[in-house]
């Protein structure tokens, strides 16, 4: 439940009323809107709570039941969006942010000059797989550590951040060291036990639906990371699985004002991965920004005929320069 | 297969070719791309062809093999994209066409009322049911020929065009008497008998994507009635059936760009059915623009919760104003 | 919704009290468990309704609502299942149905081949599609007439019922001529006028299942035809479409015992069309008789590799003969 | 690649072999099928691989390019069933294996009782979750290892094999500790760290279906755990997700033989989690045994209305032993 604070409440206020809460073993987020403070109150299944005990603690003007199962990720807990700072980038906050760089990792020169292109063109983003999660036991796993360091370096030649997948518990710490932001991939948003790891980093976390995950699966296993801890998740729709496989997967744009209705977390589009044909991902990019899209994740290679994983859906840095200029001016209209 | 005819040869050459085919008893569709007639060349799956004896017929340059399953509609038969002109009304020329009015015809009045209302945007298409096909019995069916009446006086009288559903080969002359263009629903997209009725009146059809249809399936359709007779066909995406509930549909707009180079026809883009909520019906319109649609199919009610069809994912006049006018400004910039 | 009448109320007091009904401008439905008179009273959704009126009709004992959308093939309407007698066959009544032959009518002797064969093995329903839904147009699209004429004669011949698939409004008349049962194909599922056609005939009639039906469009599918006359419908699962392309279709065998729940109507599973490769098909016929189901529409061709259509999923008079018995020995146990 | 060794040649003579491929940096599985050795070689995408050169090895008789994606889970490898042994139980020898148990392990009586009813019907193996991947944080996680224990205390004392799933690589070692069989669920079939991590721990591996999972998708998954090492691996059919939202998921049973003719390995069906209502998973249980399946999942639970998770898709022990004396009575007629 929310306990609504007074709007005359300071943090201090708010702070006092926390400690008193977790003296009573009860689990607390706080968040502010307007001026005032709202504290989410998690409690354990078995917990039984007195609602009136609560509305006479000093400062509560009122409490307010979750609506949603996802409680955290709502706009009930949380009405105005959420901005991610991350040094000079801020995320949600009306701009829009590209993600870009390879789906693998290959070499260090490979990352390099991605790197360059795309800081040339006001990318902030670096992105690039190391531990690579693939369908197939003999496809190429990834460069792994050597990989982050690549990208991390890079990224930081060119005043750049840098984002990479973690796919396991074991490997939160390593990737947590070298990148801004943790990737979850598609095929992990609902290995559970590692949404719980990534949580407890508190770096911010990029979330990819699942290809078979609802908006409220989706948005549950968001809880899962800020339950833990870390309130800067950002949603990502990358294409769900359905019956239509002349694209790799289908885009499904519509979850993008239904997200933003639903949650304050900012939300992400992958063009990339979801039509899986680089010909078509800039108008789905165009898509995308043009029904609200907070940023954009975009697979781009130097040569991607030459590259080791998914080179027939990323673009080349003159695509994706072309491809950026238009989408910066679709969202000057919106 | 496809015959193409040498530069040199004229329209008259053309038809003297096709009248020759047509004494073999082979059915043929003529095309012209780039100042160049192309002829398609149908034949029944049993009669044997020869085709050295066609590439040595008068004024044939060279045979191609059809490469799809689908022959009229693909791009191999026709490279330029098809421009449906209806009266003043020009589809699929670059320019974004807007298709309104209301899911059901009521009343006269409603119908009137929207008719000015959309025309005074510049809306030269009204569109409104009058056969509907409702999923259940006991569901409001429609107004019949009269709600025709009705929408074909409202378009007249507001110098529009109108379009229509049809839903059965008994009605297909009736509603032809009355609508610029056809529709045929999703529910009917495989409706073999209706998709050859259609066609053979050879009025422009819009026919919408099949809940359950492939893209394949989607254009083998459009085949249905482009054999028939009727080339100028507009393809509409309304969504797809998929595992998530929470909008009505899934719009997958990728559809758009794949659907744009696997055919020469246009591609029209419904969002109200897709989403089912009205107030995320612009957002999705944007994205349909950026993504290049040639037009949008939109449901406009003067009063939406008095609807007695779909009345949640109806725009009022005013909110189709302020998202008709910012789709234009999108579509300048592409 | 639904009057319940007196147990003492006799078949005549019913008819008097529709009568009265009709008078009211009411349409009625009338059935009848354990001996006693149920009337469904089907009413325009603007006419008001006065309840209490209706309770204190003579013989009503009390009133209920209907539970869900679908009406007359809810179990709210009619308790006991659906047994459908055609002649000496009954179909529902717990017994095991079987329908079987060639998905096209190709040739004369091909369909009396095939009857010959499968009356030697006890199947009493011959199938055979004359009039065909071919998702391309250049594929076989069936005799039309001439194949109802050789499918007609060759199960009389062999004291068979037959049944075959309406595509149209316009053909209904001349398909019911010629056969016991019509078929409503998956891609006419809400081909409503269709529905409604068929069920003014009067005949048995078997709906697919869409290949994007949920249960509940399945069921006020069948409504359509339910209110337009014909009691005597059939469901008929044969696969939906999924994200699974290696099948055809994918099974949904809970469709089985969930459909025998939620209505009265006898559940028929066509493992063919469903599975689209023969050496698979018996494996899922045991599982659709272990699971309840009340028949199996089969595709049974004397030499499935000269097939004009969808040979690769049809079985030998041989590969039936065997599983048909393995079929009656499973369903034996159950 | 496989080598297919020559009649004559003895298990000495192929470990000699191996010895020498694994000299070049090769890495081998061996297999026997109809007393003859096959060995797979799977080799680094950037191996260079002189064909030639082997087929000059000592006793190799001819070489043989896999047609598949996955390699050890195909028939291409291993031909002849893969049948499981664990102590006195075999899976997919030809008889039903029943694994049974609640969905979570609440308490050490309810576990105790649950061994018990089962272990009097015949049923070997238990089941039980320790570890609970739920799609909400705010719901029961589970025991963990206290769960586990009762688990296996409670498998021993009634002479059963215990199975329980494993979410985490950081819990396999402790999971593999108690349990006899380590179960993979259908949200981590693609966390590709977890499977590879219980691959090396060689115990027997039950691996569930992802919802999103196509057949291919799913055998390499399997692929990940037979190439880390393990053998004994179980594929279990637990339902996809579709449109159809009536039921939990979509029992997709066409996987049964589908799975069985492109893989050796044995198919297990989880009706349970499939359908989700236990009143329709005996029907279901039915079906799956027709159809093939080697073994039945079913939640079982000795008060189905108290159970913390999952309790409307349990069996009470009674109802379990009326489909499983039925399930036997199937299968002795297949």
């Amino acid at each position: 439940m929310l306990l609504i604070l007074k709007p005359q409440m300071t943090k201090t206020d708010a702070n006092e009323l926390i400690a008193r809460l977790a003296w009573m073993n009860l689990k607390t987020f706080i968040t502010e809107d307007d001026n005032r403070y709202c504290i989410a109150l998690i409690h354990h299944p078995d917990q039984k709570i007195n609602l009136e005990l609560f509305s006479e603690l000093p400062g509560v003007e009122k409490i307010v039941p979750f609506k949603e199962r996802f409680k955290l990720a709502s706009r009930n807990f949380k009405r105005s969006r959420t901005i991610i700072e991350i040094g000079p980038v801020k995320i949600g906050d009306g701009s829009l942010t590209f993600m870009a760089g390879p789906c693998s990792i290959e070499t260090e020169q490979q990352v390099y000059q991605t790197a360059q292109a795309l800081a040339s063109q006001g990318v902030k983003i670096l992105r690039g797989g190391a531990f690579k999660p693939r369908t197939s036991p003999y496809d190429f796993q990834g460069l792994g550590e050597t990989g982050l360091d690549y990208l991390s370096k890079a990224a930081k030649a060119h005043n750049m951040l840098c984002i990479s997948e973690v796919m396991d518990t074991k490997e939160v710490e390593i990737v947590a060291k070298y990148v801004d932001i943790l990737q979850i991939g598609a095929r992990n948003m609902q290995n559970f036990s590692l949404l719980k790891a990534v949580g407890e980093i508190k770096k911010p976390v990029l979330l990819k639906r699942g290809m078979h995950a609802t908006y409220h699966d989706f948005l549950l296993a968001a809880e899962y990371i800020l339950t833990a801890g870390t309130m800067e998740v950002m949603l990502c729709e990358r294409g769900i699985r359905t019956f239509e496989g002349y694209t790799r997967n289908t885009l499904d744009l519509s979850a993008v004002p239904v997200l933003q209705e639903l949650s304050h977390l900012p939300v992400i589009v992958d063009p990339s991965h979801a039509v899986g044909m680089s010909r078509f991902v800039p108008k789905l990019a165009y898509a995308a920004v043009a029904c609200g899209a907070d940023g954009l994740l975009v697979e781009v290679h130097p040569e991607p005929n030459k590259a080791l994983c998914d080179g027939q859906q990323s673009l080349t840095p003159d695509e994706f320069a072309k491809m950026a200029k238009k989408c910066m001016q679709l969202r000057e209209i919106l």
